[in-house]
């Protein structure tokens, strides 16, 4: 029964694999692997949101454990990234660009001046705790003026990001959201997460251009995934990876008393959940599955190149 | 030797005891006590700067070894004190007026709008690092608006301030600060940090009215004490203590891997520092002394009373 609710949860976003025939490249075949290859980022989120959260992701980075990471610019434990960043020059460190301050008793705001993007508070001053509210209320110009920030605090701070992805999913929750992420990835000439099932149709694919790198499935534990399943969850993941562009989206931490307190009553994505993460991207058994099914392990690096 | 370092080092700001024949009634007086009387706060400052600190600043005020503390509004762990304050309606918790951010790997900005109080902002768009360029660039009218909002905050978060004091000090290192600090003061009609020595003589003294109450000792630990000779320090403090209200500041924490990476590389007010103060105060030495001294606590719930 437990690996029936395991495999149910594998795959967050079902795999759309690239239309047979297609006279266009592969993402694999562009960056010399075969067409079929099975590509996988390995990503830590997350980044400056607590020491706890970049002391594993950094261990996990050194380790070749994950390949890349997204950084919250907002967050207090910015600067120590930042340090990082420059004593790691070829570490693939993105942006998670956030609009959203979800724990309960440790939350942070906006970079921009808050009077210039009042619609991203909530009523106590802070960013939105939910991304309900926040898609709700974000006026999309004050969206745009804020990761806009974001990105200008992280490259001031000496960050040389290779991606943008999104907090919580706020900048995918809506198609004017969504449009104001692309139009500032295309302004800064970088990769983003655009999972193709949700990018390729509906209401968010008018703005994309053709030159846009679509992921071809994205892998996150989620909360129906047990505790002691976690390295089956995971497993299974890798073994039924199909050809083309997958991340592995992972939360790093340790379960220790700082972040035990940032994530106190929120057991999904806590502090025993990211210590749970940090020990399987660690653990042989994720390098010799990968290796046992052929995974090739490439970074938002190697995207940011092709769009050059 | 060290004894004598330690001596020299027992009492930060001169005892200023009140003058003899003075028509006025002492602090201790109005309190009910003897004029003659030791009156004592012992105040744990810097709660919210870190859950480290929280932690252990709360276990400090909850066991009466403290018996009040202060609150940095702009830091990321204010909503775990507020949320202390709820469940303390007792507690004496004051507001900590912070204008510098001096850790190094883990800053915060203002919690006024950025654009409002931007000569409060150093060129990495946080609070200045240290007191010197945060005395020499802050506009003393943005100095207010930033202090008036983090009243302000405080009180929309739930927090009931019996008082005001300085991070850093930076609120009495120049006339036109410490005139905005006591006009804040005087508008919430709160009690706020005034050493004698510094605020009844010189520049400071005319922003001063005559119901405000000074402090007539500080006592605080400072570089020069030695860890090991850290007990005797303030035992030797409590033991010199003079007639009148003295004030001894204590900086709590535990020495845990959150506290050692905000405070790194900064041995004074760092991490081992704060762990040995939160020893000292919650030892039954210190309460011992306390006592063998006739030293009397109070708290500034008790100064507030006499602002009514």
């Amino acid at each position: 029964m437990r690996l029936c609710k395991v495999n149910v949860a594998i795959i967050l976003l079902v795999l759309g694999v690239p239309s047979v025939g297609a006279q266009i490249k592969t993402v694999a075949e562009r960056l010399g692997y075969p067409p079929d290859a099975k590509l996988l980022i390995v990503h830590a989120d997350d980044l400056a949101v607590a020491h706890s959260v970049n002391a594993a992701s950094f261990d996990a980075l050194d380790k070749g454990a994950v390949t890349s990471a997204s950084i919250m610019v907002p967050c207090p434990w910015l600067t120590e990234v930042a340090a990082y960043a420059e004593n790691h020059p070829d570490a693939d460190l993105g942006l998670h660009l956030t609009l959203t301050s979800e724990w309960k008793i440790y939350r942070w705001g906006p970079v921009e001046s808050k009077d210039k993007v009042s619609s991203l508070l909530d009523p106590a001053g802070y960013l939105w705790s939910e991304m309900a509210p926040a898609a709700r209320n974000i006026k999309p110009e004050e969206a745009q003026r804020e990761i806009r920030a974001q990105v200008e605090h992280a490259v001031a701070a000496g960050i040389h990001p290779t991606h943008l992805d999104t907090h919580m999913g706020t900048l995918i929750a809506t198609p004017e959201l969504f449009a104001v992420f692309v139009k500032i990835a295309h302004e800064y000439n970088l990769p983003f997460l655009a999972p193709r099932q949700l990018a390729e149709r509906g209401p968010l694919h008018s703005a994309l251009s053709e030159k846009d790198i679509l992921l071809d499935s994205v892998v996150m534990a989620n909360p129906s995934v047990h505790a002691d399943a976690w390295k089956d969850f995971y497993t299974e993941a890798i073994k039924s990876l199909k050809p083309g562009l997958t991340e592995m989206i992972v939360h790093l931490g340790h379960d220790d008393a700082e972040l035990q307190a940032v994530m106190v009553d929120h057991p999904d994505y806590g502090s025993a959940w990211r210590q749970r993460d940090y020990e399987f991207v660690t653990s042989t058994e994720f390098k010799k599955v990968l290796q046992e099914n052929n995974v090739i392990l490439v970074r938002w690096k190697d995207l940011q190149k092709l769009l050059k």
